[in-house]
Parts: C-alpha cells; sequence; structure tokens
C-alpha cells in the first residue's frame, strides 16, 4: 500500500480573538459550549433534552449551518432563544464569526451558551472559538473507530458525548474499546455515554454540565 | 430569531484540473468515482461489498482521510489495490490532490477507481476531483433532513446511496421524505437504497455501476 502525505496551510491570528472572546464570557459569566460532531450525531436532539434538563439556567443557543434554519426553528420550539449563522459553506466556525454570533444573542450574559457547530469531525477542531469548554457528540452508528480517523477532535474535546445507546444492540460498537481509544488520545477526557430518547445517561451529564457552569462563575 | 450570513472565499484554477484529469480517465476508459459521506456512513463497507460483487472488473481505491490508514487495510484485505491518501488535515480531496493519487495505483488502467473521499458532507462538494461520476453516502441512523442542511452535497451528486436500510425499524427516516427532497435539489439524480449487511437493494446499484463503466468506455 502506497502512503501520501498532504499538508494542511496553517491558519492564523484565530488564537488571539478566541482568547479575547473567552475573556469576555468569563467576564459575564457565561459558559461558552461548543459542540462538535458529524452531521446526524444528535447534536439538536440533546440540545432540546438539555433545555428541558436544566430549567434553572437562562440557555441560549447559536446554530452554526451551512444554509437551512431547520435547527434554530426546532431550538426556539423548546423556548430557548436560537441564533442561527449561515456559515456560507465554510465547514466551521471561528472565533471572530462566533463572537459575532455571540453579540447577537438578545438574552441578557446567559448562564450557558451552546454553539451548535458545523456538522464535521474535521475542521471545527482545527479552530478554536472561544469557547470555555468543547464537547463532541459520537454517535452508536458512526462506529467505534472514529478516534483512530479523527483524533483532532478526540484531542481537543474536554467532554465525549456518545449519543443514541439506545441503538447498541443493532451495531457493532464496543464502549469499552471507543472510550480506550479516546482516553489514549486525551487520557482527561470526560465520558458520558447517552440516550436522549430514553434518557439514560443524562443525569450524569447534566451534573457535569451544572459543576462546569459553576466552576466557571467562581474564577 | 435572528439569522447571520457569511460568505464562503472562492476557490481557484481547480476545474481546470480537474477538466484535465477527467479527460485522462476517459482516454484510459477508467471510471473515476468520487464517493462522499459523512463519517460512519459506511463507504469502505459498501466499497468490500462492491469489490466482491463485481469479479469481472479491474478495481483499484483511492483512501483520502486526515491521518490513519484503517480503510486501506481493510481494502486491501478484499483483494483491491488501495492507495492511502493523508489529507494532513485538509477537509476534502481537489484535483491536483487525486491526480497525485491516481498516478499512484498500479494497477494498468482499472475499469473502476473508486475514490473514497474525506468524510464530510461540506468541502468534497466544493471541490470537482475530476471524476467521471459523483455518488454520496447518506445512512439511515443520519437523519432524513440533511437534503436540507447540505444542499449542495446532493445538487453534486449523480446518485444517492441510502445505507444501512436494515436499521429503518430502529429510526423516524421517511424514504419517500428523503428522495423528495433530494430530487428538489437534483430532479436527476438516481437513488439506491441499500444494506450492505443484508445485500437488500445492491442488485440495483450494481446494474448501474455496469451500465456506468461501459457508457464511460464507449464515449
Amino acid at each position: 500500500m502506497k502512503v501520501l502525505e498532504l499538508n494542511l496551510p496553517v491558519t492564523s491570528e484565530n488564537d488571539r480573538e478566541a482568547d479575547l472572546l473567552r475573556e469576555e464570557m468569563r467576564r459575564k459569566g457565561t459558559l461558552l459550549i461548543n459542540l462538535m460532531s458529524s452531521p446526524g450525531a444528535g447534536k439538536t436532539t440533546l440540545l432540546s433534552a438539555l433545555i428541558r434538563a436544566l430549567p434553572e439556567y437562562r440557555i441560549a443557543v447559536l446554530e452554526a449551518d451551512i444554509a437551512s434554519s431547520v435547527d434554530a426553528e426546532h431550538i426556539e420550539a423548546f423556548g430557548a432563544e436560537a441564533v442561527q449563522v449561515h456559515t456560507g459553506g465554510m465547514c466551521h466556525m471561528d472565533a471572530q464569526m462566533t463572537a459575532e454570533a455571540v453579540h447577537a444573542v438578545s438574552v441578557k450574559n446567559p448562564d450557558l451558551l451552546f454553539l451548535e457547530n458545523v456538522g464535521n469531525l474535521i475542521c471545527p477542531a482545527e479552530y478554536d472559538t472561544g469557547a470555555g469548554r468543547n464537547i463532541m457528540l459520537l454517535s452508536v452508528p458512526e462506529g467505534d473507530d472514529k478516534p483512530l480517523k479523527y483524533p483532532l477532535m478526540f484531542e481537543k474535546s474536554d467532554a465525549l458525548i456518545i449519543t443514541k445507546t439506545d441503538t447498541l444492540p443493532y451495531f457493532t460498537f464496543d464502549l469499552e474499546k471507543c472510550a480506550g481509544r479516546a482516553r489514549k488520545l486525551n487520557p482527561g477526557i470526560r465520558i458520558f455515554p447517552v440516550s436522549a430518547k430514553t434518557g439514560e445517561g443524562m443525569e450524569a451529564l447534566t451534573a457535569w454540565l451544572r459543576s462546569e457552569a459553576a466552576a466557571w462563575k467562581q474564577k
């Protein structure tokens, strides 16, 4: 087998803008959470479940999509404000785009501000958005080999949410193997297997989010 | 709901290189097929099934991945030559990268040359690779709303293969609705629901591939 190695052009000065946004969010006591995954891994469904499970928080959502506003409409139906960002074909959100969206939110200093990044396991991992926490979703149907194929996403994430666990009986997905591969890339990663459909695992996830939101306000 | 519109920087001169590669493939009688999908939609599994189902063809595979060589090893185990391309973080293949990979294939003038593009519904649709046919896979667990969210991919594809149809009972995926949304974007798109696991729908797909390969050699 032949292997060709190609190179990625390096991006610039995004990190400085990301740090500025993170500082601003820190001052305002808003934990900005960057949610990343493949298309169809269940980001919007999970967000709807989290909005219901965390009624004591002011929550707003930034929805990044190539073109449609389907997800933002869905989120607003659950009672949280949503700002829809159309990335015009761009496969990720960078810090400047995120800051623009953050400043379009009407709710004053929300406790939790979720950025639903573009559905993609590659580009979003390459750009610091300025979020306080990075969370990735991997759905059971995608397969347990994804840490081998998209390592950067697993390295950059504070938490890995394994979604659609209710479908485990129908796929050959080894939870232990997947967790082991993720921890090999990122020993500190928090792993939450959940099913938004059955509610399984949601309590551990919401407990962690509560503690992260509290820690963010203290510092 | 607020909607922010951002703009994509336009790419250049890739189209000319794509046309040159397509011409070369035409002269050699090799149908280059660009396979695109989300991560985990089943490109490698489908390719393995096609290699088995089309023993009368010389087949080679170009595997594009960020980093790993998992898929190429899998394909070689099925008896077809595989060239692994590591895109170095790049989220798509362009025509120049594809030409480089094509020229690394040892098999002389294969009948079918599959490019398994990077797992991503966005960037690969934006770059003409020089392929004679573009095929996208959408797996049932990803959801039937994907044509609404990633329209360009559906517009650019000659065929849509809906994979993992054996899991239809476990998901709320409406085949008719999905097909209708895809045809609204691309009236001529061919649609093949298949399960590589049970073999359902594979015959219609291989019949179409045979007729496309024959047509490519005639022109």
